[in-house]
């Protein structure tokens, strides 16, 4: 079905974002001026974590079931998710009364599992190394008649993360900031090519950057080469949420028009960048919502002199894994 | 100097938030459907830790300074504070150009003495227990021609604090909510007592609670007795934001006119309420912060059919005290 849709435009990040406001939140920008004494710059966080579900996936998932007809969302829809389209899905599949399954796989957060189920989806599981999720949930799409809704790659997903874009731009405005550059975390890419779809439409001076877990930069290879790029692992990285093993076909279209380039921490980076958004903006965010604010700690992304909005894109995180990236960056910097 | 000042209204709360809105965030209100459906009733939760400083001191510190003379600010400033009103104090003064010291207390946390020193103020510590910290700073003040900025018992600091009251409000309504009850921490009474005053102005049928740690609960009894009580102990609460000996001559009046009580949460209860803040809503709470919302949790405050609103007042808390508090918390549940 997506195969016959055009490549998404502003215009429909537009569209998405009237038809998500009402159910969605519109997040802060959250600045901090003794932050930005240490890194010369300007720093602008807009704080996911603070979404419906915890982060940004809901904005997608909104805009997709709320376009598909009655009899759609009366037979209902399935997803595959490592556990933040997964809640996003159920959550906004609740709101729009539509039956959801969702298939996860087996190791991901226990918190992720259990917000999906609260939200009255059933959940079935599978192996990431065995097993094809996507052939599991086609596989029930099919024999049930639903909907499948995929993670990244289909325009109505990317439109809908897109909308964090012009709220970015206008937030700044109002902060009488002027973006130098926008970074986003990036697995599949339907984040990170959303936000620059829109943002180089409304303030083509702004850079538009992703951001990768180091050793899991299909994104950064596939614009090298200029081909599609999958990740030689698919399970390892510190940063459950950003595992997607390449780009889709139309994130990376988008991402080519549009990003600036891809920009890669290591684990250690992201647990430095969790610790500094718990002491300094009081915000709860997970591994890979991190690796943005990662790359501009790391040096990567530059902001000496210059304003950079930073997403950090959710914030499903268990207590254990949090408090062990607070004690790993304790130890990095005694 | 403020004998001679009346009891704070609503009008001086009005006047203090035009003051200092331009300084200041309108902190969001956030709200967690999974939440509300499992405590029966509306959770809404005012994110003080987001606002400029880590806690909601900055607003009666900002508007404090802001109304001293040219003369007075030149002269310079001198605060007593275990942490949260040093940090507001430090910043407003710098952003007010006011030079600032502040009397903290040796084991104030870490990460509040280190944020006082980095908005350029002179720090002298004192021991809570052997030291006299309001005759050490009245002392500073007197041989310096310092202004001295009382932490709580001062009309233009109650009124500050108290503009959080009209945003709850305001807020609110903008969601469709209809305030049952409002509750916010409480250690000198600044806080509860500010906010009480504007929303009874504002909605008398809203009901208004302080809320204290067990051990330390010094307005409960004060306000059973009628005459104001202190505390046994000055140390040995996890709350090291709320251990104020007793309340305030201007907070104890306020508290008799406008408040429905004070309700009380044992540590256990606290650390449970930051781990709730951490996984529902993203936000980093510290142990006084989050005291209110621990009333809640434990039944003081029952909000089951009804609409609450939560004051959570900071987020200045330690990396290995939060994972101590995720750990306890953890602990209770499994």
């Amino acid at each position: 079905m997506s195969s016959d849709l055009p490549l998404p435009a502003y215009a429909d990040i537009e569209a998405a974002a009237q038809r998500i406001e009402a159910a969605t939140i519109r997040t802060p920008l959250l600045e901090n001026p003794r932050v930005n004494d240490r890194l010369g710059g300007r720093l602008l966080i807009k704080a996911e974590p603070l979404q419906r579900t915890g982060s940004f996936k809901f904005r997608g998932a909104y805009n997709f079931i709320s376009q598909l007809s009655p009899d759609q969302r009366r037979a209902g829809i399935v997803a595959w998710s490592s556990g933040n389209h997964a809640q996003g899905v159920a959550e906004a599949a609740r709101l729009l009364g539509t039956p959801a399954t969702i298939v996860m796989p087996i190791d991901a957060p226990a918190i992720k599992v259990a917000n999906t189920r609260a939200s009255g989806a059933h959940v079935v599981t599978y192996d990431r190394i065995k097993d094809d999720r996507e052939a599991i949930a086609r596989g029930l799409a099919e024999r049930e008649g639903r909907t499948a809704i995929p993670p990244y790659d289909h325009p109505w997903i990317i439109a809908g993360q897109g909308t964090i874009g012009p709220e970015i731009v206008d937030q700044a405005q109002s902060a009488g900031a002027s973006l130098d550059a926008v970074i986003a975390p990036c697995s599949g890419g339907g984040l990170s090519s959303g936000i620059a779809t829109a943002v180089k439409a409304i303030s083509p001076g702004t850079q538009c950057f992703a951001a990768e877990p180091a050793g899991f930069d299909d994104l950064a290879r596939s614009l090298a080469t200029g081909t599609i790029q999958r990740n030689e692992r698919l399970v390892g990285s510190f940063c459950d949420a950003l595992l997607a093993p390449c780009p889709g076909n139309y994130t990376f279209a988008l991402a080519r028009k549009n990003l600036d380039g891809s920009l890669v921490a290591t684990d250690d980076e992201v647990a430095g960048a969790m610790e500094l958004a718990f002491r300094e903006f009081k915000l709860v965010v997970e591994p890979g919502g991190a690796v943005g604010l990662a790359c501009v700690l790391n040096g990567a992304l530059p902001i000496q002199g210059r304003t950079v909005c930073v997403v950090c894109s959710g914030g499903n995180v268990d207590g254990e894994v949090f408090r062990a990236a607070l004690a790993t960056a304790a130890r990095r910097t005694a």
